[in-house]
């Protein structure tokens, strides 16, 4: 391994998950060094975090702008190499395309962007840049994940013809069912949040994990929206039947009012010869099922998993991988790209991933907008 | 308890596998006596096949219409009381029919009839016959399901808002790949099987579970089948997007394509206040998922289930129960509620259950048919 | 199929649990008719019995002496042909013994007997009897449990190295701790309930699971039981040390104040090849584990079970069985041994197993009593 | 938080995966730097590890006599604060030993020495020392495990009186039945493994696990080892009975040769209130039995759990946390014991948790050496 890559962060400072969540990733394998940031929009806020989790203050700038125009006076062997983007959604966009512009590598969080435009705006950009690109759909490091893509590729489970993603979560429910507290949660204002709720956030993970495991590209979809009450404008709840091939077909469903429901993402694939199924909050079990056969369990660390899903696991057989490990893994197929030049090694959710998704979250709204009517996705 | 009651089976004989359901719920609780039958077209079959399970040859009539003639000679309190109907389904309305028309109970097994028109027929006989009948949506009569329905009548789960059913099975994925295979299964035949594969013959299942257990009734539903070959005019996956009212939606997952899957049966619902999840082939498993507590399990014969739940175990807690216990409580219900003239118990599915799924069946291939659009059930 | 088997029920009257059981399983496979009994030492209370359950009274006699008496004077064509025994324990040994010497073949609940002592005699009286004697071990009848025993039999576990069997109940927890209840107890009053209550109930069942499953014999045994309070004089709770070679070895954990556990029986088996696992509470999913395979799971009513298993499983795959199933496998055993004269088919425990327990039973008392030291079974 | 802790690493070089583990622990908190380090007896490997996972080399020291030395020449405040062990098992005393005489602080992988004698002499140096000695038992630091033990405190189990746990792992199962192969594992040379390969491995771990939940401490126990071959010098299999009091019994179950086990570590509390079940290879799912109510699972992340367990848990509930996020909280807790000057803050395993470790160890291979008597561990 060479030096460690230089890294810079911006948000997730203070009380962050998702800067808690990208720094253990970027860590784990000891490939990362954070040299610069701006995690808070207050300079002093950010210092203070940069003392907190005690890492060298003189690289924490006042703001992004100040953070590109300094890191590019410095030579190119000190300056940050890649740039994690943990900012509120709607500056994604502009801090990922003035990265690219600049010839940084960039991590972005998702949703890439607010909307399809710029996802194919900043398409472009990356092009040109020459970078890597990688957008964290972190549930695509878990080794059973890769294991799925690993076996689907290699036509385990012969030709498809129907899938059924899920995602799951209850965390609205005690809160929209009280006008006041409905219209106060950011999540639900179009303002905020941008046109959508439970795609745009959680369905287009769902989306994004049949087209990681299975490499089929959804043709077109037909959305239904739950908003649960007339003064909100945001969906909370949505099923969206897709269609892959004529007869290639299923269905995504999402919702953020599933009483109960923690973080419940799942995917069910059917294919000619054998089926997959996997559950994100049991994520070190991956079930086969065929016509003819017992269930089969796979467990990560196993000798008969893929290379690609054993270096995702770092310890024996047995060790349960979480969340972190997930997400560390994306981190390390970054690092790989970047040590190697090789800017599409699979081993992680690219460009393409975050234009199919806001392609899909777009389209489930006129979908659902339009009442209900089929809309295609590009190709 | 008094005598017990003259039961006769129409169809059923040989290797009939419902036969063997239906014999065996009838004998559980000591209720039933086998006292006619037509078990077979074949007159010299029915009559080996009562040798076969030792009941006396006398009353094995040559055919339907016979069994009914000769009942009525009899003496009321000798004549067959309740008759329960396995025979292929294009034969469950005529002899439904004419078994109201002359005040025999009923057990009918699903689909009620072949079409909706006929469902509506029957409903007319019912409602002059003034005898019970009986519809075996077997599901209905598991404790934990029995439970749900108390559960939410109780009002444990608040207003409903989403809810989310799925039947899964594999069967028909080892024969439809196979042209000469898919031409020769009777189940994909429209003129053996009627107007709908998948969603005539389990879709219906899932449907049922919904209203049984909420006591929500659907409205209206959009519905996209798959049917994979172009020269299969069966639908063997389906997804139905449903509405119960501006804000209550949910969808319904079926499919007999569904690579390795078995019997799966499962059904999610969603309140203001809790969430119960359910699966068939886990039946004596009943979850229960609110905003803030940890998950609860219930299982069958603690007494902390309901009246109507617990009336369905036979056993202390943690003797397993299985398919014939269900459909034996549906048998018991229907002993009840002859011997008490009670025939709207709500301990087993009726008329009203079978008219609706016609109803929705029928629906669903229109909504197909016309290209996805939404259909109302009717009230 | 020949005529139903003529059965004899002794005990299981009123509400008695274990009646319906045995009554239920009886009829599943169309095998038998119950045409005398002594359900109850009340004649009056046995005679309603009998009518509640709508079965002739003309053979329900006042006491046992009676039955065999009566009996014997009949035509052997028509008289009882198997006696199940459901009375209180201290009844099995003298009403099986004087059975077995009367020609009758026996189902006889567990304990077999109250003594050691007992057990061997009544095994010299079969000896000379020459007819069915069935030990209903009801767990050994679920299709997974033959399946354990059958795939052993066949070598895929290789060399059996370590065994590990459960059975947690906990249904004496909510007594036991108030010294007027646990007086109260007949289960821990020695005089009503034997020289052990854990072992002696629920213990033997794992030891002949372990048994039943591998073919192996135990040859020794070191027990440690609790009693939880000075002043109860029965075991509640107990380890047991057990080897069946020098290199064999493996425990036997049992207990009736595991909190909260319903009917905890489990059991793993561990060989050279490979690992099977197995739980009550879920019979319908045998695990197979092995070093370098996916983990497997079997389910019953699929072709690549074995052909015992399958026998045992009358509806397809994914339709859940209970232990009325597994009873009824047992009856389904007993009626093809009697109608073949073949009274060693290996489909259901016998006599032999009921020797193994109770000498079990005694040796656990005798290892607990003398502080915990080995003691060997006989061959 | 103040600056980063200054840490050294003992061990742990090269493609280790116990070094691996401890490295992500100590970054996972940003609360440590690893500043000074011997990975490797080699120096040069050493230096070339540093330099893989680019940390500076200045102070990667040619042997442990040198780092102490060294060290001890810096200014206090530049000083290596903590020193993680992760050499040979036959190290650990002699680097612990000194470390502590110096008045470093200590975190030690277990077994934390290689004799009892060894211990004991090892917690009179940290008597003097006055400074933290952490013993990574791992799985401790699970959120659900400190949720038992939380529970546990606070009485919601009531009384204690029977405990049983499991750790059962298959590894040694592919080399053993080849005398060649088991020949040359270091685990089974008792040279270099010391006196017990699957209780001083694992067996400890289940102990520990016992008594870290439930705040027992366990009195006695008689264990039988199973070497599977004459020629074996070391148990690879065992069973150990329990007593904590007249009344509270258990057993502890421990296995390298369960055929296809992973790393199955799996704990069962009974107490007089309700009970406790507990599984590390699904570690975010705790299971509460009581006898009336229906059975609960709790969850990392939610508010229903105790500070000490939350505080374990980084993300919101529904993002599994694994084996990496476990070891975190220990290291988070030491961080904290060493800012706080707090060294039993009951947040991770302690020295008293070590001693007691060796203590059982050997008292089971004294117990299994004088066939299966009792011995009596110190208090």
């Amino acid at each position: 391994m060479a030096k460690k890559i230089r890294l810079g962060i911006l948000g997730g400072g203070g009380d962050s998950l998702i800067g808690v969540l990208h720094r253990v990733a970027a860590h784990i394998n000891d490939n990362y060094e954070i040299v610069g940031a701006v995690f808070n929009p207050d300079h002093e806020k950010s210092i203070d975090f940069a003392k907190e989790i005690d890492i060298p203050t003189n690289r924490i700038y006042k703001d992004f702008d100040t953070l590109v125009e300094e890191e590019m006076k410095l030579p190119a062997e000190e300056r940050i190499q890649v740039c994690s983007i943990l900012t509120p959604n709607f500056l994604h966009f502009p801090m990922a395309k003035k990265l690219l512009d600049h010839g940084f590598h960039v991590i972005c969080e998702k949703p890439m962007t607010t909307t399809y435009e710029e996802a194919k705006i900043l398409e472009e950009a990356h092009k040109k840049a020459g970078v890597v690109f990688a957008l964290t759909h972190t549930y695509t490091g878990y080794p059973m994940v890769r294991q799925m893509r690993e076996m689907i590729k290699a036509g385990e489970l012969g030709k498809i013809h129907k899938v059924d993603a899920r995602y799951y979560q209850g965390w609205i429910n005690p809160v929209i069912h009280d006008p006041a507290k409905r219209a106060s949660v950011w999540r639900l204002d179009p303002k905020k949040a941008g046109i959508s709720s439970c795609m745009g956030d959680i369905g287009v993970h769902a989306f994004n994990m049949i087209e990681y495991t299975t490499g089929i590209k959804i043709k077109s979809l037909l959305a239904d929206f739950n908003y649960l009450y007339d003064d909100n404008q945001m969906d909370v709840d949505g099923t969206v039947l897709i269609r892959a091939g004529k007869h290639v077909k299923g269905v995504i469903r999402s919702s953020q009012v599933a009483t109960g429901e923690e973080n419940g993402l799942a995917i069910r694939i059917y294919g000619e010869k054998a089926a997959l199924v996997w559950e994100q909050e049991k994520p070190n079990y991956l079930y086969r099922l065929s016509d003819d056969e017992p269930i089969q369990i796979y467990k990560p660390g196993n000798a008969y998993n893929s290379k690609l899903s054993l270096d995702g696991t770092k310890l024996p057989a047995g060790h349960p991988e979480g969340i972190f490990d997930a997400m560390a893994n994306i981190y390390l197929g970054v690092a790989r790209a970047i040590r190697k030049q090789d800017y599409n090694s699979g081993e992680f959710p690219t460009m393409t991933d975050g234009v199919r998704g806001l392609n899909f979250i777009e389209a489930t709204v006129e979908s659902n907008k339009k009442g209900n009517v089929w809309v295609d996705l590009d190709e």
